[in-house]
């Protein structure tokens, strides 16, 4: 997908929610799990409720991996079930020597029909180029995530910048904003000014909402740029809501309460 | 397995060979290519041919991944053939927050019964934390890399001390020599004696000999410590050789031929 064919959605839409399919066999209702592919039928229910919300749907591998093979198989009926125009992440987290990570772009954008996947920049530029060698298709490089863990290298200063601050310098030259978006963790609020004078106009993806605590506000009023330019992703208040309703309206209702938040901001 | 189970097994075979198992189906000679399950087939002559002299397999996620959910069936038969006294390694790259690093290591430790998986620790200590709360288990964490990308970051100087070295002694603290082992890839030979200052007593996993360029001969001098301490990985040069013998004899006489090296280095 273009880069101008999302913006073009987001303002559609009022909405930059990116619904998480980190579908947990262990969560599902009992009714599910009797059924012959409950990630798959699970999925199905959760994008009907939501596909006139979201923008961009990810899937975490490791909720597909964890089943095995018959995962494999979930993933790929469930990215059927996915319009053209929605914008679909593969949050793999990939990243390995040039020849390997070629297969896994071959893997997730020819095999699989993902717009973008996650990927690691610790391996430097070989282990990311292959993946932009596709025609509209994307690698969102980890920037700042969203967990702790994220202090222990990403937040090291060396030459008086932060490591996370190198591999937006340094990974920016390596394609550009219509090949290019980053992982920020919603987590870090007061890192999106500085990093915003680094990287204007690439999109930033943001994990950490909800389940783990970030502020929808404070990251919509600091993140965003003139495209809007950012992806908010929600996986486990969407997909396993604790409100009143009953499933699967409670599932629509946490979608449509984000794109309400989200629409004030939506210029 | 256990840490000195595995030492056993290099005394035992005066060898401290890994057999890469990049087994890609574009490779395979196409009597390979018209069976049911090429990959698993291929694979199962390569373990045939070498296992009495290889005392590690990695398997390289990528390759198996990039012919969808039959890649998973192929891995699954390919480790049923590695025997328990071999250690078997899942080369996946993985690493995400919390409850996401748990499901993959569910699934590599448990789904599947691998011995170890390597991870990336950009994403910090909560992100590798999961995968060692399993008895016997190992993750191998990427220090210093074998290909050119690794100047990028890793080699990155911070308060005098390079990234990757932040990397060892950061996370050799959060387990120990019993179930972290470290990637360094063997076109660093300058590097390993500095490594073994931080780290004396883990396992090294070294890949980037053959196809790479890395030289056998200076890693093992360097990189080795009381316990020998290291496993050199080989895969193309082993998977799909290039001398004057025939298949499989081929395959068979190239693991011999590493075999032979390493077994000088053995005391």
């Amino acid at each position: 997908m273009k880069k101008v064919d999302l913006i073009e959605q987001i303002r559609k839409k009022k909405s930059y929610l990116c619904v998480g399919l980190d579908t947990d066999l262990s969560k599902l209702p009992l009714s599910f799990k009797e059924m012959e592919d409950p990630i798959y039928e699970y999925n199905k229910i959760v994008i009907e409720q939501t596909m006139d919300v979201a923008v961009a749907y990810k899937l975490n591998l490791a909720f597909y991996e964890s089943v095995g093979y018959k995962g494999w198989i979930s993933l790929e009926k469930t990215l059927k079930l996915i319009p053209d125009n929605i914008f679909k992440i593969a949050d793999a987290k990939r990243g390995d020597i040039g020849n390997t990570s070629k297969q896994y772009a071959t893997t997730f954008f020819k095999t699989f029909n993902f717009d973008a996947i996650t990927v690691s920049p610790y391996m430097g530029e070989d282990s990311i180029g292959p993946f932009m060698e596709f025609e509209g298709k994307w690698v969102i490089i980890l920037a700042l995530t969203s967990n702790k863990g994220s202090n222990d290298f990403q937040l090291l200063e060396s030459g008086g910048k932060k490591i996370y601050e190198y591999v937006l310098e340094k990974s920016s030259k390596w394609g550009s904003d219509n090949n290019i978006m980053y992982v920020v963790g919603a987590t870090h609020p007061d890192h999106f000014s500085h990093i915003r004078s680094i990287i204007p106009d690439h999109f930033i993806l943001i994990p950490g909402v909800g389940a783990q605590g970030g502020d929808l506000e404070a990251i919509s009023k600091y993140a965003m740029n003139k495209d809007v330019g950012i992806l908010v992703n929600v996986s486990r208040n969407i997909l396993f809501p604790d409100n009143h309703l009953s499933f699967p309206d409670n599932i629509r209702q946490e979608a449509l309460n984000y794109q309400k938040q989200m629409s004030v901001f939506v210029k």
